[in-house]
């Protein structure tokens, strides 16, 4: 018997029993799909590998696609919205970076420190997830080969432009400030 | 088979068990009567949608209304008041949020610091609840579609004087100093 | 079926099985006889109504009451002792606030910046309790109405002489040290 | 049924299922052997009878005695060694103290703010156990009244030369630095 | 019955049931494999005996180990390389220090202050494991007695250029910008 402890979409802490390991991710895409989260985003965000981002379960993580009112990409997870940016490969003599994609949303005034990335000037923002590199993980795919329907399946959309990739990524500043809270619950 | 974990109204960790996911929130009003809390106040407040704020069910957060002396709406959350104040909706041309309706209190020195928000000069104050844009969660609504009887349904009632919002909503300073702790226990 | 976490009087932590809430003081006051704790003490110290603290249960909290050499009644927790202070009511165009029993000590090197709280000049100090205002609780009472022995009742003990209270009550200066650990152990 | 929580040696965390409260010490010398720990060492170190010094038996914190090359009396706990101390008893205008044993290390880069305790200049130290005043507890003498093997009891040995004890007694500097984990493992 | 806590690779914290105290390190290393890790990283890493270190079992604590594309031996722990690096053994008049064989990486912006250990200049690193002196814990030993495959047993492999150990071991700054994500995942 396992047991998997979740924050619910109410802040409350519930533990869930499962029966058998294989059962375990059932089960988090079971209450993820809810809202439900288990465990804390690591810091510098959740690693995936880059070939599972076309159709990465967000539900695993608690988390689901949502596009906003200017049409772009992004990840609600806890109620806060993530932007999705990819990050062109770094080749040069000081640094070897393979291409990514990568989730992350400017820092709020009561984010943890240590949660917390820097960026150009005083900019800094938190990252929910990074794919990069990597061999595909087919158990982390959405069930089905598609990606959840609400922002649908484009296998042969052309990528958006790519922002350039530095060592430390930067989050490209919004000429509008966006709150972080405007999403759609 | 899950199980809940709570802080009681004495401060003590109590896990409770429940039957079944569809029992949770029930186990949480049960509770909740008794102002025992689950998990923290996420940092910047819970978030609900503002279709909400009429009959929220406060025991689901272990919270519940009262109306202090001078008349104002508050909540108490864990032995502290907090006030309720409306915000303005904000359409410039760089921030956009709708109307919300924010339940916050001055900081206390012992409030750790990835709680405080800032406002103008040297006020800091902590957010308990935020309700704002979203779509309504029935759910989340005081059983029998009616606010508990403590403050009573108001539903007609004129919306006091909104406080015009800013990108960091600004905390009301308040002419008298009001303990946090002056509450009816 | 509930289950209660404790520290114990060894600091382990262990989590003891309660058949059913009704039952939960009970346990409580089982183990805090031996000096079980669950749960932390919540910055600026436990809340309780006035009315409770002529026979407040102090194993509720894992606590007991000790009368120091000096003759001055203090509560024993985790080791530590604090000293009881009466605090008079305060009712200034400014700040309004009922009367109040507080038990506190001075700050140690070790304490968390988040429970210290500051006094005048240099010194600081960590609140266990404050007994303020609201409505007495019958449960929170030693059970048989009366204080536990080591303390004895006194009903109708003249008060002590009360310090004035203040918008950060101050923590009385001793003259002599006195050692955090100089305690009936 | 009780569960005590344990840090295995590994550094796992695992709970441990009791029947009862009365085996609750057994299960902790059990594991403590092994060097399994429960809970955190207080701020300040654990604090015990005086009384119970000669005897203590450290598996109920999962530690060991030890005799480092040098001769000196030490205790291994989580893979650190912590120096046995006297402090003599303090009766000045200013602060009464009773005689104790200290069990205590030099502080370590990556130990956290609470814990350190400061001496005389940059010194930092960290306690893991204080033995002073309070009355002999027998349940947490070694079994058999004897201290385990590795360091032998000596009840009638001369006491080492005592350090004067201060109001923040200091950790005596080494003329040698002595690695934290100079210990057989 | 015993119960380990994991905190799986996907970040979900989820404890699994154990029969008895000896299968306890067949289950952490049946989900090591999977790299979920029980517990933290004690501050300065986990110290083992050096004599393990040849065939140490990395699934015990969720790693494993990895030639870079340099060819230099490395330890994958929750996503993030460690390069192990030799000490030779310190023998001077202020410091003796036997040989040791490190794992660490250099500090990322999001580590906690504690983790963190200070070498030469600017230069900060986390270790995650340290193998000195001790004695060799079979049971720590990767079961047929040899590595893990991935890297392949060495036994009479000549040792690569110690590092000159120092009181802070330095970490040595590598020529290339090495991310800490560049990872076969």
């Amino acid at each position: 018997m396992l047991h998997i402890e979740f924050v619910t979409d109410l802040g409350a802490h519930v533990t869930v029993d499962v029966e058998s390991a294989d059962k375990l991710l059932d089960v988090q895409r079971q209450y993820g799909r809810l809202g439900w989260t288990s465990g804390t985003v690591p810091g510098g965000g959740y690693q995936f590998p880059l070939d599972n981002e076309g159709d990465f379960d967000w539900t695993l993580i608690g988390a689901r696609k949502w596009t906003n009112p200017e049409g772009e990409d992004m990840v609600i997870h806890r109620g806060l919205a993530y932007r999705r940016r990819e990050l062109e490969a770094v080749d040069s003599r000081k640094m070897k970076l393979p291409a990514a994609v990568k989730y992350s949303r400017g820092a709020r005034g009561t984010d943890p420190e240590h949660i917390r990335e820097k960026a150009d000037g005083e900019f800094e923002y938190v990252t929910l997830a990074i794919f990069r590199g990597g061999k595909r993980q087919d158990r982390y795919a959405t069930p089905g080969g598609r990606p959840a329907p609400q922002s649908g399946p484009r296998p042969s959309a052309p990528r958006p432009q790519p922002v350039a990739a530095q060592p430390a990524p930067i989050a490209r500043p919004v000429p509008v400030a966006v709150p972080e809270d405007e999403t759609p619950f």
